[in-house]
């Protein structure tokens, strides 16, 4: 999508995928010092060795400290598992859940609607029952525990419900939860003795001047007994934030408060597929430890990442635009890369889309595809409200293009609306 | 264990890491002109970029000419996937079999005993039943096939045996299967309908001068119908080999004859976990496409190989000093990295082992590391016939070290022999 790589983590990575590049001139000291430190934290001081199926004990620690820092809690080096992505250390934890009965129910997990598909394509692999409850659009995408608990009591007429998957901030919503909601959100897991899988991969990604990031972490440990001793998985990817390594694979989970011998199934299990990448753990520690004031990297470093955060707050703004266009509502981009907009469809439109066999939103999405080259994703791929229609978007592309993208996409809806009214 | 990296291969993750090497004297012209490739087939060109979860289409392109070279038949770079290690791959393949019955039954598989772990790990994972069948240890752990009907026929009674996992060159065992053993599993997979599982990952490691590395493609086709029909996925990895590149996470597997539908589904379900690692997709595109006669670092990428294969070469033949020891017998080292010699255990062994309540090749393991500090993994680990003992061992150590552990393992065993005869 255009964006610059950080040019202190690929500076690292290279040197550690190359170690002759340690004797050259090329890169400043801190690049060296860092990838210095990783290689010895190796096996044979090589990125080339298998390291721990949980990830280099160095980085583990680095991601500690990093967590402690932004919690200001402490967090247990043990309990952080490295993994190529996050979708593995989520899949891993959910597996944990499959193959047992309570009081012969099946196994199910509340997970939202909209939901980034990723956790409905996976409960249906392990067999694992999705039981949804609907974000609250009318209030910006927020948990509404009266929802949850109608989702929590229909699901449990039939399953065990034994988990809650919150995504804060929301994919594909947008919407950064507040403090008081995620507090409302522990209390409710607490207690129907759920887990909670708290997916915070857009953590660094608050654009909004209001909103503020807090994780499940900070806040359950700051409410104190009973609910500091939820338990929770917190995923984080480099994938995402102003780093954007997607290519790279590399991610964390942190582990709070898991019986002590489920956590060691969960090691041996992740062992039968060795281990994450190295450059991808090494890319890991450059995000969890950045260049500090006075080191060489550090101005470049913060230069870079400004401009990255700034450009995509600038353009979660311009998303707004949509408000201005008939039968479009959008909430607040808060953080996160995407939109939800809802959009209104005429009766016309919807049996159109019947007659071309295609849901109403899907109809929408393929007529905008066709005639403009724009690509969202139908809002029935994430789940909606029956009767309501959206579509997922991204701020992903550079400005301009971003700019240009919402004026064709306007021309198209005006042709649109006027077809099918 | 001291291998050193391949140097092609560093620096082209290297440069595709850090593109601005490319701008440098650094490096030869072929290791750009690689990088500058690879980049061109990333999104955005660069390996920041999330690619197809099937990996990139250039390189799987180059694997599939790669293959046609090594086999000399046609393969279609389409049914090549890419993966973040072998195991990922076979992971994904076996999960095809699950949650389905035949005739009321569970599906089992049948898996070569001894076997790698992985298998038996992973069927567990997926509630597939594992059904062994024994190597033949007396015919150099060949497949026999009276015992591959004997495991077929006693699993069917209870379940639906549908698949068979094939180790070739063999891992724990180190053997590799002739021509006319892999024609007769071909034709008896072809009798019962089963899907052929061939891990080859260790397809370069062949040090034996009587053997040689067939593919089950190269055979399978060369059979002709109905045998050039049956369903096979076959495995390959950058972590063995002369490559060694673990940490890098490279792999692929070559599906054939899989019904499209099945493919496409399969397709589909790795697309949850997004991508493998760019980087170890880039190692692989130069493991498939090596530098060749006349380029720039052919010379030392040839020089580099040789003495890596050779020094393997040299350590499989050290290991026959094993049958130099009382109680002893090892098989030749054919192929892979691994021995699995068999111990003769005293009857009094065995009671002190049934004392500390242990297997006694466990008791043997332990106190084998306590005394000297070398580890083996007893053969209980990967499976043996009841009322055997084995460990495996591995050729991985440095000529010296490996002569160095032979001594002290000969002093060890003298010891315990005495100790408990």
């Amino acid at each position: 999508m255009g964006q610059k790589p950080i040019t202190f983590i690929r500076q690292v990575v290279a040197c550690v995928s190359d170690p002759t590049l340690l004797e050259c001139d090329l890169y400043p000291s801190d690049v060296k010092e860092r990838a210095k430190g990783i290689l010895a934290a190796c096996a044979g001081q090589s990125v080339g060795a298998y390291t721990m199926s949980h990830g280099i004990e160095l980085i583990r620690r680095h991601v500690a400290e990093y967590i402690e820092q932004r919690d200001g809690h402490k967090a247990n080096w043990q309990d952080i598992c490295l993994s190529g992505g996050a979708s593995g250390g989520i899949k891993n934890c959910l597996q944990l859940l499959c193959n047992h009965k309570i009081d012969g129910k099946d196994t199910a997990v509340l997970i939202p609607i909209p939901q980034y598909p990723l956790y409905s394509a996976s409960l249906a692999e392990y067999g694992l029952e999705q039981v949804g409850y609907y974000l609250d659009e009318d209030h910006n995408w927020a948990l509404d525990i009266n929802e949850l608990e109608r989702a929590f009591t229909d699901g449990s007429k039939t399953h065990a419900v034994r988990a809650i998957v919150v995504i804060n901030p929301g994919n594909p919503t947008g919407q950064v939860l507040t403090r008081s909601n995620i507090e409302d959100i522990i209390k409710f897991a607490q207690k129907h003795s759920l887990f909670v899988f708290a997916d915070e991969v857009y953590q660094d990604n608050v654009y909004d001047k209001d909103s503020k990031f807090y994780s499940f972490k900070k806040v359950m440990t700051e409410m104190g007994a009973p609910y500091n001793k939820v338990e929770l998985a917190s995923f984080m990817s480099i994938s995402k934030g102003y780093v954007g390594e997607c290519g790279l694979r590399g991610a964390w989970m942190e582990l709070c408060n898991l019986d002590p011998e489920v956590q060691a199934h969960l090691y041996k299990a992740i062992s039968a597929m060795l281990c994450s990448t190295t450059l991808g753990q090494t890319a890991v520690d450059c995000v969890v430890k950045p260049p500090k004031p006075g080191e060489p990297s550090y101005e470049l470093w913060h230069k870079e990442k400004t401009a990255i955060l700034d450009s995509l707050k600038k353009r979660a703004q311009m998303i707004a635009t949509f408000n201005t266009m008939d039968g479009f509502s959008c909430n607040v981009v808060q953080g996160a890369m995407y939109a939800f907009p809802r959009i209104q469809l005429s009766p016309k439109a919807i049996e159109a889309a019947a007659a071309a066999k295609k849901l109403p939103d899907v109809f929408y999405a393929f007529k905008l595809l066709e005639e403009t080259g724009i690509c969202v994703v139908p809002g029935s791929g994430f789940g909606q409200r029956p009767g309501t229609y959206h579509f997922r978007t991204t701020i992903l592309p550079q400005p301009q293009q971003l700019q240009d993208m919402l004026d064709v996409f306007r021309g198209f809806h005006q042709k649109f609306t006027k077809e099918y009214s």
